[in-house]
Formats: C-alpha cells, structure tokens, sequence
C-alpha cells in the first residue's frame, strides 16, 4: 500500500523543477526530490538542487545516470562488444532518446521503493520544444506503464503541463517562492545561478516569461 | 523511418532469449542483440551471450545497468545526499522494482539510434513467476509508452508470451537449434553451461520442460 501523502519530485535545480517542488511541499506531507545526474554541464544544477533541498529540509537522492552517455549514437556505432560509459564529456541532453521515459522509470522505481503514491516531473507541452517526451500524452502512457510493469496506482503529475514560463513565474509567486526561484536556481547554460548570463538562449526565454508576468501583475 | 528488416533482441545468454534470438533471425534480415550488465552473478551468462553472438555474426552490445544497484533499498534507506552505484555484489534481481520497464526502455533507445524497428523479448506469462513487467499487458502498454516517448511506430515482439518451458524447447527444435540452445545457454543458478547442476530450481524447470517436450516429441 502506498502512502497518499509521500511524493516523489524529479527535480534539476532549474527554474520548473523548483516551482514544481514548492508545489509538492503545498500539497503533500512528505516530498522526496530525486535528482539525475548524467553530465559535467551538470555539477552546478546539482550543487543548486542540493542547496535547495537541504535549506528546506527535503529528503534527496542523486542518482548516476552517466550510463545515458552510452545510448548516444557515437558509442553505439563503434560496433565494440563492450560500450562503456563515458561520464566525463558533457552530453548533448538533445541527443538522448527517451530520456524523460528513463527518467521516470527511475523515479518510478524510487517511488516503489519509498513507497510514495506521487510522482511529480516540471514537463511542459506550452513552450514545446519538439521533444515528443515532455508531452502530455506521453506521460499518460508512461503512467500506465509505470502501473502495470509494478502492479502499482502511481499519480504521475504535471503541474506545469500547460504554462508558458510568464505561467510558471505567475505559479512560483501563487507558492510565495518567486524570489526565491529567481535567485537560488539555475538555467543559464553559462552556469550563472539567478538571473543566468541574460544572454543565452535559456536565460532569454527565463527573462522573457519574467517580464511578461512582471506586466501582467502591474496591469492587474 | 525506421528499417523493417532491423531488430534488436534483449538478449541475456539464458534458454528464452537465444529462442528469441533464433527467432529472430529467421524473421529479420538484421539482428542487434543487447546484453545487460547488473552484477556479478552475471558474468558467466554474458560470457555466454557473447559466444553465442560471436558463433553467429551477430552485432552485440553490452549496456552497464550496475545502476540498478542504487535502486536497491538498502542504498535508497541510507538518506545519503549521493547514493553511489554498486557493482561487486550480486544484486538480487528479485529487489528491483521496473526493471523490465528499464531494460525496455534502453533497448528503445538503442532501436531507435540503430533505426531499428523491431524489439524482442522473451518475457512470458505461462511460467508466471509474479513479475508484473513480465505479463502481456505490461508489454502492450511499455510499446505504447515507448513509440509516444519518441514519435516512432516501434514494435515489441514477445514470441514466447504464452509458452511453457515444453514450448520453448518445441519452438527452439522448430527453429533448427534445440541441440544448440542446450548446448551453448546458462540457465544454471550454480553458474554452469548447458544441462547446469540439475538440483538447482532453475535447472529442474529446464529440465522438466525438456523432458516434457522430448515425450511428445516420441508420443507423436
């Protein structure tokens, strides 16, 4: 039997993620956040999440996930019997099949294991960026999957499914964390927490979604 | 567009996954196998897996899962901020929840860096053991979790889904290879190749099947 009150958070130290934590304290009474670790670029994001669990007393667990690294299509055309795990290289995220299919299977295994009813994942359909796993239909599927390869009632959830970043800036405030988010994440791909270098791609759109709330709410 | 003739079969060295990888290389024209690697227990098998690869041509390709060990209880009851990865103790398979669910995943991801269309597995249902990530339905629902994750029309073939292990050793005669596969595969818990201990649970389950099949064989 699970416990309804336990959940599990897949959880980055980005911007989504975050918000989707404060969410899940709101909500449940025990939140564990589950963390991959599958990268150099990574070690910042990570040294944020931790910062974040530990100042909120979160239960985390960092999870390898470096063997990702031999599903890129390089290790596997080697045609070498053994593909051994890289680890070292950042890994272009863009070039890994299935990841969110992977990463929920994990968390999905966690979950059994702690024995949390809940699972919480930061994907969003709203600023879609052509990867067929971040859909709403997939985590459906996914949901079924989970269930029946455990013989389990798992609730995936998807708070930020359908919102833009404006949505998730709007969200984080609704939680009374939106300070919070913008100082102590990190999606800048420079490795800058906060406000990022506020010229990359990420922070752009972090800045973007930023603004359009911050509008919204001085309109209102 | 993923190739029609291309198949990758789960392959671990034991009796169903050499019927299966049989089988498939009657019914495709390309066939990758996939091995993983979980633990100690299991060197001798994919020692097997490799011989059995290498005797037929067949590409091969053995995927660390020592993962699965951080997925383990005890390395999750620990509360540590980093819960390392295993490796030198045999991991008891029984303890890991999903791991169908894992390996199908990862096989996806290999098919679909390969272009592969087709997977194989030779999970079953007649000798049902209580692994719900072994049962029919699990399979359906993992193909369609599995083509949504990544936009592709993939298909999960499990030809030994409702077989026996009488069954399997029937279709491995049909297949021309009944002599190879007891021959060549490690089913043996005590580690030893073709007709094993012949004490051990998973030999008098082997054993029984053949002798079985052989006394229909001789009825007919």
């Amino acid at each position: 039997m699970m416990n309804q009150e336990t959940c599990i958070v897949v959880f980055s130290g980005g911007q989504d993620s975050t918000t989707c934590l404060f969410w899940a304290m709101k909500k449940f009474k025990e939140v564990i956040a589950v963390t991959f670790n599958y990268g150099q670029r990574h070690a910042l994001e990570i040294e944020c999440a931790t910062a974040i669990c530990k100042a909120h007393g979160i239960e985390h667990h960092i999870l390898d996930m470096s063997l990702l690294s031999q599903l890129h299509p390089n290790a596997l055309t080697h045609h070498a019997l053994a593909v051994e795990a890289g680890g070292k290289g950042a890994l272009p995220t863009t070039f890994v099949p299935a990841r969110n299919l992977l990463f929920m299977s994990f968390a999905g295994a966690v979950a059994y294991n702690k024995g949390a009813k809940h699972l919480v994942t930061g994907v969003s359909e709203a600023d879609f960026s052509g990867y067929p796993d971040c859909r709403d239909t997939f985590m459906k599927a996914m949901n079924v999957a989970l269930n029946l390869s455990m013989d389990q009632a798992f609730v995936i959830h998807t708070p930020l499914m359908w919102k833009d970043k404006a949505d998730v800036w709007a969200l984080s405030d609704q939680l009374g964390k939106l300070d919070e988010i913008k100082e102590k994440t990190l999606t800048c791909y420079e490795g800058i927490i906060g406000d990022g270098c506020g010229t990359c791609l990420s922070c752009e759109l972090r800045k973007k979604g930023y603004e359009a709330y911050m509008k919204s709410v001085n309109k209102s």
